[in-house]
């Protein structure tokens, strides 16, 4: 058991993702931008989402489901709005330049939003609102996915388990964090009590037929069940409203499925929405501010002394600043991946 | 039973309530605005948060606790974004003025932001998604509010059920609005279960220890859990950030409680993001566009054939439809307060 992972520094691991991508066809400095999103998630402990993806994505480069060299083009439509075709770009690389695009004009004008269209999964959402938060900008981001979500009180897939982030810096320690998908669990959650032959809660999911169950078996036949049931369905289609109908990218059942069409481009759509918080106050300010809001959280009595109370984004940034110290646990799965990517050398 | 709702004309209840509220200190023009939102939402079928709100408005504004003559101050910080003071005006006449200034520069710069504080409960958010609508506005919207909710895991009263809403304009249609709060339920679900002598699921509330609890007198006696319990936690204080905290309004446990402070300024905090949907393409391809995205939805076969799939807002919107034809529902103890308050004649 203790061979199934290797404990690899972050800046090894940088390296070997970024000659990874190279040999998938990406330039350095591309490469660079999509590992940095990757290995962050796996810093933040959110490895399904982290240089695993090198799987799924070498993949899709290979067979040209993805373009390795992406004209990317950034559009003014207004002062403060920009439009961005991704051109079929890796995601992580198309929500680099997004985000940055939202942070410069977000810069000028206060607020700014960058709606990105020809896309592809862009990786988790906090570290590009981390990055956001070292720049000083409090950030709302979301993307669309591909369906597998009913619509409250129906029967198919026809909406994806879009996830919604925001941010908000602390000039004097650390910002919050949250990045949200709107069922109430992950499917693995589920795979989980069915190994250990459980019953599920009523509210996890339903069966094919779109009718709520306990049983795990006809819930992973079935659909995802959104927190607070017509709640987050509404919050769900909210973000692909923003991240693909405004866009103008593919939305709900228009986008395509990286699993069942790897070869074909996504159209996935997102949205960066940044604000900057510098307009509004001096560091002092808004850090006095943060600490005290995390400081009245976290004082509250804890209901389970073994549970005392966190803020949104504390269980990463801790994992963060453990893994930079002492090095991330990567997958012997994933590393190997890399080492049959990388060149060796 | 029949004579516990009197029908009223939209018409004839704004004059009403613009009379009240000019009774109560407020001058025309700042009285219709208040009016129109409150009115909205009983047209929405929102009662709680309608002309029902004369109440506690009218009081505080009798004892000096609102302010009917606010001087409220919009300040440009950076182009594309506003800070208001709302200088403890009612809250709905503040929440249209940084609607307004919100939207003044959306139009110029493609999105905007108005941050305010000094102001009090503004209704609910849908009317203002509406107007934003109506004028061609994608919107995010939420304000604080006085803390019921405790901290993930915690034990007592630190933050408010903050809401949230967003709205995407449909020039060929019905708009998009969801206006959500962060509980599974309101409190008067849980009343209501104990009227009938019924259990409630352990995911509505805790006990006053912070403790999940199915019976429904314990939750009355403790606190709201949220909707995807870290998830709703998370999103509750993400709207506290933006609405209290960047404003550089009161947030958390620094909310005045209206109910045990009434004669108090309660320093609440909101946030009106608006993006101008007209920036990104013609009113045709917006209209095709939302009329398709909402076609997929209805078109999934229903779970239970009694209740078709529906989409965020169609509830309220064929209500406000039924209710301009035919009268607005409104309890007689609402008419009553309304008539009090506004001279006769």
């Amino acid at each position: 058991m203790s061979n199934d992972f290797t404990i690899v520094n972050e800046g090894d691991l940088m390296d070997l993702g970024i000659k990874a991508f190279c040999k998938l066809g990406l330039n350095a400095t591309d490469a660079k931008d999509v590992v940095r999103i990757l290995v962050t998630a796996d810093l933040f402990g959110l490895s399904t989402h982290g240089m695993s993806r090198i799987e799924s994505y070498g993949e899709r480069l290979a067979i040209g489901g993805i373009n390795a060299h992406p004209n990317i083009q950034i559009e003014h439509v207004a002062p403060a709005m920009v439009r961005i075709d991704g051109d079929n770009g890796v995601g992580p690389l198309v929500g680099m330049r997004s985000l940055e695009a939202a942070m410069q004009v977000a810069g000028e004008f206060g607020i700014g939003i960058a709606l990105t269209r020809g896309s592809n999964h862009f990786g988790p959402i906090s570290p590009y609102s981390l990055i956001a938060a070292e720049n000083g900008f409090a950030s709302i981001i979301g993307s669309n996915a591909t369906t597998t979500i009913a619509p409250w009180g129906g029967s198919d897939a026809r909406l994806g388990n879009s996830p919604l982030g925001f941010g908000v810096p602390n000039p004097d320690g650390r910002p919050f964090l949250l990045d949200m998908a709107m069922s109430v669990v992950a499917r693995a959650k589920i795979r989980n009590a069915l190994k250990r032959g459980e019953q599920i809660p009523s509210t996890w999911g339903t069966d094919a037929q779109g009718v709520p169950t306990t049983d795990p078996k006809a819930a992973l036949n079935g659909f995802l069940l959104p927190i607070g049931g017509h709640k987050g369905y509404g919050l769900a289609l909210l973000v692909d409203l923003f991240a693909g109908l405004l866009s103008n990218a593919a939305y709900l059942t228009h986008v395509k499925s990286w699993q069942d069409a790897p070869d074909q481009p996504q159209n996935l759509g997102h949205f960066f929405i940044l604000i900057d918080t510098k307009k509004l106050g001096s560091t002092q300010w808004l850090g006095d501010r943060m600490n005290d809001f995390a400081q009245i959280l976290l004082d509250s009595p804890p209901a389970n002394s073994e549970n005392p109370v966190i803020v949104p984004g504390m269980i990463e940034l801790n994992k963060l600043e453990e893994q930079r110290n002492s090095g991330i646990r990567l997958s012997n799965e994933t590393l190997e991946l890399l080492k049959q990517h990388a060149p060796a050398g």
